[in-house]
């Protein structure tokens, strides 16, 4: 690993190894990053280096640098609108960011399936995939959920790419689109092993969110229940009489 | 205190002690109570004292006696609807649940009141009352609010008597019914004295709630920052296209 011939540039390596502390949350939105003086210290480079490894992280909108005062990792907190039907993939590329998604495992069962969603019971009728994914914003795990899939309404689901958005899935695939989803929101706590999918060490207040969604008239398409982490996501919500 | 001559009988004071440890979160929904065996050995009494006080939890609508497995806390769970304006008071009623609430302070404001919900910042003309409550569900403290109320829409409503809903206030003393709520909502974990209002001593996880309230087109009526408990609360959200 020496003196790699194709290893990237001094600052760009520095950059990377920042990022990956944002992305782990080490660096947390709002704290601030390693000063120039840190980086010459802790990386043993000029000057002239870490200022660009500094320009580098600002480029590629991982700070924000306030004169004066320092470089700050920027607030990656993303609003999502709890009254619209708008998926993971379009909410993030509205808020300006770089949706990607993880495909963990699927599984297919032939039972129904069935779950508590503000004290109702829904059935869904089998056979069901579950998947579970985990989805990035500009590579930050952001949310990790299991999803239950009517395999009556969308069969062969599971042969179908699946790290991109379900509801492109189906409406360009089986022609269906929701019209309602049933949510339900607690406040949880991620500890232990239901940190791992997010890549951080702390405990974090996270978002559980469990759903059924519906494509016509008491016909469910498929159930939710998803974490998404608390420390970068908001749910909005307008409440009329 | 040795044989008070008014002291309640035996089983009520052992009642009293479990309740005080359910309301302090220390028996959690779900959990087992101590049993009959338990509450002789340790209070050291007969077993129709300790069957009495278990009786007493259950008749209180504390416990759930399941034949045969034990008698276990009950889930105290509230749902509240976030798409619709329904007060605290209606919801706990509605939940059949007996709600209070206590004032903990007010402070009169001349200033400006300015909070961002949602990325966008809205100011509410001075002077301001400023109000903090602790709210109750059958006396377990459910939530705790700062609410911002406009003294230029209510005048002297710190005069009012502020342990009933604000709802009923607006309404009965000033004619005013809110029409539109923006909230925002975050998953957070309490720790330390945020803890206080709530009488627990471990970390719990919580909504904290952002909201601002209109009684007409752009007319604030009153601003809110509340953190409900995220072990004892969830939030219902219907989505549409």
């Amino acid at each position: 690993m020496l003196n790699e011939p194709y290893a990237p540039p001094k600052y760009f390596q520095i950059s990377r190894d920042i990022i990956a502390q944002i992305q782990h949350g080490q660096l947390a939105p709002g704290m601030p990053v390693p000063s120039e003086n840190d980086i010459i210290e802790k990386y043993k480079v000029s000057n002239t280096t870490a200022r660009k490894a500094l320009h580098e992280l600002e480029k590629a909108g991982w700070v924000n640098r306030v004169k004066g005062k320092g470089t700050f990792v920027r607030d990656y907190t993303v609003v999502r609108a709890i009254n619209r039907i708008f998926g993971f993939t379009k909410n993030m590329i509205e808020a300006g960011r770089k949706p990607s998604t993880r495909l963990i495992g699927f599984h297919l069962r032939s039972e129904d399936h069935s779950q508590t969603v503000n004290g109702r019971l829904y059935t869904m009728r089998g056979p069901v995939c579950e998947i579970e994914r985990v989805r990035y914003a500009d590579g930050i795990p952001m949310m990790c959920e299991t999803r239950y899939i009517s395999l009556q309404l969308c069969p062969d689901i599971h042969r179908k790419n699946l790290e991109q958005s379900l509801y492109a899935i189906f409406d360009k695939e089986y022609g269906i689109q929701l019209t309602e989803i049933n949510q339900m929101l607690s406040a949880v706590v991620l500890e232990g092993d239901a940190l791992k999918p997010f890549q951080v060490t702390k405990p974090i207040p996270a978002f559980r969110v469990e759903g059924v969604s519906f494509c016509g008239k008491e016909l469910i398409i498929e159930m939710e229940d998803s974490v998404y982490r608390g420390d970068m996501y908001r749910f909005a919500a307008k409440a009329v009489r």
